[in-house]
């Protein structure tokens, strides 16, 4: 009899940064600053995507769940850093809702503004809020398809109890990824 | 040093429900069949939501991966019907992009149209084309919310090179929605 399992999980190297990382994210600044650092080492080690993502708890100002991008390295177009760091998340915590919106102490912080698939997901999480470093511009300037968004996301967000912050550390996170697209990196659009 | 691995396995029944399926499935009405047959063991056993996908390809006419909603039993709102159905099809396939799209032999056959999430994780799959059962207006009555999708999602889609039929078995397939919420089974909304 058949099985289907799939099995996706973080490389290594996630572990031991996060051993020399902080243990306390007070500021958003501080959480921008670990998720873009996992974007990077993503880059430059070649395990995926320009992207890094995690989830925090804004009451605890504890880390929750790191996310980095690996759709190519696991053959997952499913596999973005927010969807990473939503399953490992709510895995931990032993939901599949991390907190009711609105009031919720879960924040997910990414390092670019969410694509259409990653939009719909933050939607299910149960996170409070979302903390955006690149705009999806940013993204786009690269060739990375954002898909079918509607136009006032942001708003459709708030008007749902997910407060949105966008532009943190949006040089850094940009950054990162003209450094993708200038080592070459795999443009994994579906088509 | 922690690990961060996330694993996702379809229920035993599905693999004991395929023993005993067609070995080729020529019309989009068969298709449909099996994948409604997913969502209907899906809220009998009460392993997760009244959904069920399946990747097929249309020029072998074969089953490449089926896929159910398992975010209540798995602990995670990321696993729709769909994504299962996508990453089960992508890892038997071995590439993140099962085709391009516009010339793509890959359908994903969905009992239910799909919601926010998954309409994103449509476009980045690789599929040539998308079949579904019930309307998302059958979902919301029975109080399933189906996120912020663009208002002209269908054009998007073909405006993609990703052709959409609609209303397939959309009776058979609405009234597995309906048994569900009559049992009482949990509405997993993100708020």
């Amino acid at each position: 009899m058949q099985v289907f399992k799939v099995v996706l999980e973080l490389p290594e190297w996630v572990g031991k940064v996060l051993e020399n990382a902080p243990s306390m994210y007070p500021t958003i600044e501080a959480r921008m600053q670990l998720v873009v650092e996992l974007s990077r080492r993503n880059v430059q080690y070649e395990t995926g995507g320009p992207f890094g993502a995690a989830i925090f708890n804004v009451q605890t100002n504890q880390l929750v769940a790191p996310g980095v991008n690996l759709v190519v390295s696991a053959n997952c177009s499913i596999a973005h850093a927010e969807v990473l760091a939503i399953m490992l998340a709510q895995q931990r915590v032993g939901h599949w809702m991390l907190g009711s919106s609105g009031m919720s102490p879960y924040q997910l912080v990414t390092s670019a503004e969410p694509c259409a698939m990653c939009l719909g997901a933050v939607q299910w999480a149960g996170v409070g809020s979302l903390v955006c470093g690149a705009r999806e511009e940013d993204a786009r300037r690269i060739g990375l398809d954002e898909g079918l968004k509607p136009t006032h996301w942001v708003e459709g967000l708030q008007g749902r109890g997910i407060g949105v912050i966008q532009d943190i550390g949006r040089e850094e996170a940009s950054s990162i990824l003209f450094q993708y697209h200038e080592r070459g990196g795999i443009i994994y659009n579906g088509r």
